[in-house]
């Protein structure tokens, strides 16, 4: 049923009712004024059987009203194509206020408002007022995007890349059914193989990554997130909501287990390569590359290798099969140039799948008249034991004569150099991602019982509980307490303004560093006293090392996160930080040092100290759990976390409680 | 003439034959055993008038002779298909050496060997062995690749985007003819509008850049180059050269006037864009974005401004005439948010081309049956005014009906959102690289005089001679001067080891900060003897701040260079550098600044200094010169130069000779 159908070509109304004559069901249009049309829902609903999808093109102020009058007619799922909700200022607001309010009196479904609709090509199932959605071919690609226009863009440059869709749906304003509902249903979707995301906004995030978790766990969930630069201003007039951090949403989507995308070509690559078979779940899966041609092979190795995916070396078996039929002019160790495909490349191909050290083989060749192929690929048999991607360029008509017989043996075709890279990234990342969800999270320790106020001592002692190493430290109420400490810890110590009402002690002179001598201490609590100390903290100073931040925060969207840095501001400034939501498994706790870009310093970097990540790991868990276990944390900082010859230390310890 | 031509179809020889038969031209085939053929080639050229290219299909070991007898029977041009040479080690090398010597003997042009050919679909010349090629459009575009097969892979998938060719090149080995002699030949050819260049290694980099500077200015450059990742080992055994240093090569092309892209897509991007009409030099073009969908437009704005384009707020003047055809729902202040495109949608374009701060319009629709955008394009007059690009997505054969209207009306249409994204920003880039290039470059200060051996002190007298600033300093030859020093110099001083042939000073104890007292000065200089130094540098300790790396060398392929870096392991181990070759003008300098990715840190960040980036350019330039007027040196490094509130400072100065 369209509500708000139009006979005048080009008007949502029309077009609406023109695409959902596809589908195998009556159709029923209600315009008051529209000949031969039902003058009111209610006439319509009395003209027959029950209505599957009421379609409102009607403007904001009439929405409520249809909908309330589909749903007490019995109409249990409605699309609200309309804008001018929301994000529309005070009167929009209003009108959304009434539609929600329908939604949760009457408890019918409700996709929208402000969304060009949804569809579902191998059921004609085509709720779109863009009419070239006729053509969408079906098949196993579910979209779910933010934005109907960005389901719609998706769907034809899926369609492009002769992918089909199970279903493509734009969720929205998204007042009732948003992603993770789409999400979960999708959980049990046979039609579906994999499922391309689009986020802008996220309202419910622990809904959303449960419904991740479990759905990454069954089929590949690629995930392209807007937001990277500052587009809060024009995003917030589209859906009405803020934005989310989209280093947050991005980290915390990874960690449930979803293939990250930088833009849409990058997820149309990605469905393409998942939409065959899937990688095993690998820690570091190493792929093979075949290559008809030095130069774009070049291409794709680079942009493989820069993208973090390893390409092992051959090992010798393999590289004297190989021998066998390529003439010894081209490179074979991996990548492996055949030079121009002919004769014996599926035994190369062959050869390669068969590598220990290889679990997936991607190849790429500009067609050429004397060699299928796809054929070939089928003959060699390797995408019977591990997943095979064929990378091909050539005449357009050629490329689109290898993808049907690709499509036909099951083996994803994607076009482009740069394109193939993308997809293996993809296959390597949904591997290592499900191998670190696969992990059960660690449970986190009990509450040690601890009390605020929290100035730096009782922030260690926490820390302390929880089996964070911490300098030797002493509480000091006078001068006499601190020369004790001194002559106790010996050598040089720190200084420092004890207050838990300061949150940055180095910014109002708090923090003398290698005080040495009776002298020096005097000075320094001379200058603490005078920035108002009343209590100091004396304590041992660590040895030199690598410095890195530790910080648990609640997030306003995702709940308790974690993040680990680099100390220092360049670090900071270049945002060289690892998310995660808490709580973590050990290994997503130690795949944060993974993500750091700088994480070479923390490995020996020029004599310096090397990391042990399942000891970080532990600190990292500790540090999270904390806001797990206590509501009345709202934030703990360890800056700097120390990373010495002996190990992590902290240095710094701030809780913050609730505003 | 085809050398080694072939009756049997798919052998390299047959297609070639098939591909050149296409030419306007008579084509003579030599093979000795190939029936009716020539049996050789002075046959061949006794067959009738003059041969304008002679392609040789022969194997490696028989191509020089081959060669020579084309040449010594008045061909002046050859192309060479085989591999087999200098990359496959020492045989071919030998192949490779007798070629190299017909080429200087007899003056014969060669492209290649290892190359799979050149076309030029205007002429219908096609010297290729991939058949498809019959089929390329002529265009505007020219492929300089380094490989055959990247030639091939960029004509299809420019094909794909509708894209013609005025010339597809792949230079192989490059014996004779190499990028830089193409692109000079590029400047004058008037069917070439934009340039791809596509380079795995650089053999002459001078010549190399000066033909893009050439280029550059009077046609478009896009430059993809290989090796982000390690590629070294595959590379060498395509092309038998050394990989040139990713980084250094992006950044002198850039500074030489290219565009620079990430992967092919990007190229195809951004030569459909520039395939149009140029952007002004401007060092910061302002892009207006105009969508017919908010979810793709947000796509699209996000990946624009993370590429450094910016998107000017529209004036009021702008918006009161766009809210004359837009109702008030939508955002309108750049992005402009059409909602789906109807009537009126000209004007919208039309005023956003008028506004002040709008160099260019990109816009973004999926294509309706109700409008035309083409033609609501060209009723705006837009382009007229200012560069338009139109961003289309849907169904293949609407976009492609759209793409055809749109080249009509000389509009570049790209389709996909990153893709336009990508190409507002080759646009911008493209005048933001021309207004760095129009300047002329800094003249050289005359070497003042100096001679090493050049310890911390003589290093620092040349850069006050260079009029970079220095703290105050004595050379001190025992501890009566040193302790002279501390009183005159007053406040904390540096005591540091002085001696021309230690580079790393800290490494071997060799550096005392913060001394303060003769007893402090003592200790310094007993440690200071224990490391071997007879003479020590007192030095004023300067204010803190910001410390910056600034080293000018001597690159093998590019000669003097320039770089700058924030100090720190964080920004060493993240690469945030800028390079320059060396002349450079002030605007080039002052533009390594903005290169630098934690640049925010030297503009106040957190109460710190603020540069003046005019007088950074001061250093960088002197730093660098140095390298043009002195042969003697081969490696100067400022680490660190110091940003304080008063000016940079340099407070190390390394100068090496040749080895």
């Amino acid at each position: 049923m369209v509500v708000g159908a139009s006979a005048t070509p080009g008007k949502l109304g029309a077009v609406m009712a023109q695409s959902l004559a596809a589908y195998d069901a009556p159709l029923r249009l209600v315009n008051s004024r529209g000949e031969g049309m039902h003058a009111s829902v209610s006439e319509a609903l009395a003209a027959g059987d029950g209505v599957d999808l009421a379609v409102l093109c009607v403007p904001a102020p009439a929405t409520a009203r249809a909908l309330r009058e589909c749903a007490e007619g019995g109409v249990r799922a409605a699309l609200v194509c309309a804008g001018g909700f929301a994000e529309a200022g005070a009167a929009g607001e209003e009108h959304q206020r009434a539609v929600e309010e329908v939604v949760r009196e009457t408890g019918i479904r409700l996709l929208g408002p402000n969304t060009s609709g949804f569809f579902v090509p191998g059921r004609r199932l085509l709720a779109s007022f863009v009419p070239g959605v006729a053509d969408l071919a079906a098949g196993p690609v579910a979209v779910v995007a933010a934005s109907g226009g960005v389901n719609h863009a998706l769907a034809f440059r899926l369609q492009q890349a002769g992918i089909g869709l199970s279903l493509g749906v734009g969720l929205g304003a998204g007042v009732d059914v948003g992603a993770a509902a789409v999400l979960e249903h999708l959980v049990d979707d046979e039609q579906t193989r994999v499922v391309a995301l689009h986020l802008e906004t996220v309202q419910d995030g622990p809904a959303l990554l449960a419904a991740v978790r479990r759905l990454s766990a069954v089929k590949p969930v690629v995930a392209l997130v807007v937001g990277r630069s500052d587009v809060a201003e024009f995003a917030r007039s589209h859906t009405g909501a803020l934005a989310t951090s989209w280093r947050t949403t991005r980290a915390v989507l990874r960690q449930a287990g979803a293939v990250l995308v930088d833009d849409e070509d990058g997820l149309v690559a990605a469905v393409a390569a998942l939409a065959g078979r899937r990688l095993a779940p690998s820690p570091a899966p190493g792929v093979a590359l075949v290559t008809g041609q030095a130069g774009p092979g070049l291409l794709v190795a680079d942009a493989v290798q820069t993208a973090g995916v390893t390409l092992p070396r051959l090992t010798d078996a393999t590289r004297a099969a190989i021998a066998e039929v390529l003439p010894p002019l081209t490179f074979q160790a991996n990548p492996v140039d055949t030079g121009r495909p002919g004769p014996g490349f599926d035994r190369v191909v062959s050869a390669v799948a068969d590598d220990p050290a290889v679990d997936a083989v991607a190849i790429y060749a500009l067609t050429e008249p004397v060699v299928d192929l796809p054929a070939a690929v089928a003959t060699s048999g390797a995408a019977g034991r591990v997943p095979v991607l064929l990378g091909v360029d050539g005449p357009p008509d050629d490329v689109a004569a290898q993808r049907a017989a690709a499509r036909e043996a099951g083996i994803p075709l994607i076009s482009g150099p740069t394109a193939l890279a993308r997809a293996v990234a993809a296959l390597a990342d949904d591997a290592t991602g499900r191998f670190a969800c696969a992990q059960d999270v660690t449970p986190p320790q009990p509450w040690p019982g601890l009390t605020g106020p929290w100035d730096e001592v009782r922030g260690k002692e926490l820390l302390d509980a929880l089996g964070v190493p911490t300098p030797p430290r002493r509480r000091c109420r006078d001068r006499a307490e601190a020369l004790e400490a001194l002559a106790a810890l010996g050598g040089p110590v720190a200084v420092k303004l004890l207050d838990a009402t300061v949150l940055h002690k180095t910014e109002v002179g708090g923090v003398h560093l290698g005080v040495r001598t009776p002298e020096a201490m005097g000075r320094a609590l001379d200058a603490l006293e005078a920035a108002g100390a009343r209590e100091v903290l004396v304590e041992a100073m660590a040895a030199p090392g690598v410095d890195l931040i530790v910080g648990a925060r609640r997030d306003p969207v995702f709940g308790p996160v974690l993040l680990l840095g680099l100390g220092g501001t360049a670090a900071e400034v270049l945002a060289d930080v690892a998310i995660r939501s808490v709580p973590l498994s050990d290994r997503a706790a130690a795949g944060m040092v993974s993500d750091l870009r700088a994480r070479r310093l923390l490995f020996g970097h020029r004599g310096g100290p090397t990391l042990d990540p399942a000891e970080l790991a532990g600190v990292l868990t500790a540090v999270g759990n904390v806001l797990l276990v206590n509501p009345d944390v709202a934030e703990i900082e360890v800056n700097p976390l120390r990373l010495t010859a002996t190990g992590p230390v902290a240095l710094d310890a701030v809780v913050i409680t609730p505003a």
